[in-house]
């Protein structure tokens, strides 16, 4: 069973807690928003519940060395590049520093076709498919990728973690031609630590070349997980190197001490970096299709030709997240299983809102 | 045993057998540079040979209905985008449209910070690594794709073949951090046709998930592939239509079609499309970087962190060309296997340079 909980709900809620925690109202705003989006299109590891646990471990409830700092002001260094900015994100909320930055890449790209926005010392932006999908619904071409907060999977070939779950997110304006965005989004190991220990409470094995034990050695067994494995041999372990490339670029450091301070040497940084670019589509346009076809009329033929010739069953990427949006959209609110929503309420009493359980509408 | 070519003569060859096909003088200059590249650096899958016999299937060799135009001029569309420019290449030489785009894409990111060059009407640019590795040389960050020539691979959990082997490169400059650039730089196909033909050969069986028989069902048996899968699963299949999209955004027309002529109706294109984008490092350089770093050390230490802790005998992509351009270097030349000569002499011969056996140094 699901609990319907109302949109504007669960945004004062979001807001209140963010607040609490002594986060700024816009920094709240956007936080709330974000987590709307992740619910809303079916985004279970991403909804309020996953942000403010991370926050508390990582973010700003970690006392010791804060992630996340709370009221952070941006620092936009000056550029000789009129269509790229580099930031410094001085620790403050991922989610609020993402919105802003892809708005600023989509002026850009408004201006010169192209826009791109470098961000160092940066505090986890969640799920970057958000994003992305964001800006196709407005228009454009989107990507983004960041270094992911920890280590975790192991190089093509190697034996210990250096590399994050480094995920890539792009986003294309399709709405017109299919209905909803095409994001594709998703890490670079083959699974997420999560998804481990999953199979492991629900005592399944792992898929094949997804995991590695202490030694190095891959294993189909959840309980002897050490590290992950990337995706795609050294297809996937390329793309999570592109990660730690344009981070180490723009000023990120050693993947290895990434949020973990306690094991970083004096003057180390420990943050991750985001990367943001929207092109728009007017500026890829030759403007040459054929049999009279315009450029969404287009996408939608090559998008017909490859789910034609029996592939009609075939998902476009974003299609799931769309079908959650549509059944949220007819639920008339965002949907909470009955666990997720005892966490909700423990977080709505904390940060001082009623959340009345009785007055939600529920769904089989 | 190889065969040492000199670099000169092997481009007198390269001259001349483009020439006596009627492409111009500087297309080439241009198709010879791109072959002694590939060679260069040990991509035998698009070295010389490969390079003409692609052109006489598919490209100015065919009469019924040429994919290549000798002396085609690009049509440079005027933009309102600053940093963006779309081409027309008039089915012009790969080669020498990829060569000019790049270095375009290097003037407007010099410029902006970064710039981008979107391609309709092209032909087959053959090895995207090549241009991102030599964009890279020249201190960018470099990324291409195309939408390649045929529809041999199935999308996830379909049953034909609808999408091209869509290739992805990105070439960092890294020269100065580990002494070349890392090239990422794969097909979206688990494995290329061409490689499930050399399985053939050798009695191999194909690794899992790489291909499907003529009713879609996963096939190991080489002799019974009739399409390829993605790498990676929705992964790959993400990957793969992001240049379907990218092709479509242009203006390029559908995948099944795509250089095959004799299958599209009246009006349709059958054109692949090309994409380039490159970023100057100082646009995403934030200045930041920890305990006294300049970009290129952080990026050095980044890249050992990686390969450091037991992972020593990883390799960087772009590692091997880099061996195999040091092999090139320190035999004074391009190495041919006795028969890729053989193959050579034919291509001289007929293009009416002298290319004396006996003469050429030899390696075991």
């Amino acid at each position: 069973m699901n609990y319907v909980v109302p949109v504007e709900l669960h945004n004062q809620i979001a807001q209140a807690a963010y607040e609490k925690r002594g986060f700024s109202s816009q920094e709240a705003t956007r936080g709330a928003r974000f987590c709307e989006m992740a619910s809303w299109h079916g985004i279970k590891t991403h909804n309020l519940l996953k942000a403010l646990h991370l926050d508390e471990l990582f973010g700003s409830g970690n006392t010791t060395s804060p992630g996340c700092v709370p009221q952070a002001a941006i620092i936009k260094h000056p550029s000789r590049f009129e269509a790229a900015q580099t930031w410094d994100a001085q620790k403050k909320l991922g989610q609020a520093v993402a919105f802003e930055a892809m708005d600023t890449a989509i002026e850009l790209a408004d201006k010169y076709g192209v826009g791109i926005v470098s961000v160092d010392q940066a505090f986890h932006y969640l799920w970057g498919g958000g994003y992305v999908m964001d800006a196709a619904k407005k228009g454009y071409i989107a990507y983004t990728n960041c270094t992911a907060a920890l280590a975790e999977v192991v190089p093509f070939m190697g034996k210990f973690p250096t590399l994050g779950t480094n995920p890539h997110s792009w986003g294309f304006p399709t709405t017109e031609a299919v209905g909803f965005p095409i994001v594709i989004d998703w890490a670079t190991s083959t699974v997420a630590m999560g998804r481990v220990q999953q199979f492991l409470r629900e005592g399944k094995q792992l898929p094949p070349n997804a995991a590695v034990d202490k030694e190095g050695n891959p294993t189909t067994d959840p309980s002897k997980v050490s590290s992950l494995l990337p995706f795609g041999a050294h297809k996937g372990y390329g793309l999570s190197l592109i990660n730690e490339l344009v981070g180490a670029f723009i000023g990120g450091s050693l993947p290895t001490i990434r949020s973990r301070p306690q094991n970083a040497s004096h003057g180390e940084k420990t943050t991750p970096n985001f990367f943001f670019q929207v092109i728009h589509p007017d500026a890829m346009n030759a403007n040459a299709f054929a049999v009279g076809r315009n450029q969404a009329s287009n996408i939608k033929a090559v998008l017909n030709d490859i789910l034609g010739h029996g592939n009609e069953s075939c998902l476009l990427p974003g299609q799931i997240e769309h079908q959650a949006a549509v059944a949220s959209e007819k639920a008339g609110g965002l949907l909470f299983t009955e666990a997720e929503l005892q966490e909700l309420q423990h977080i709505a009493q904390e940060a001082g809102v009623a959340l009345n359980l009785p007055s939600l509408a529920t769904q089989n």
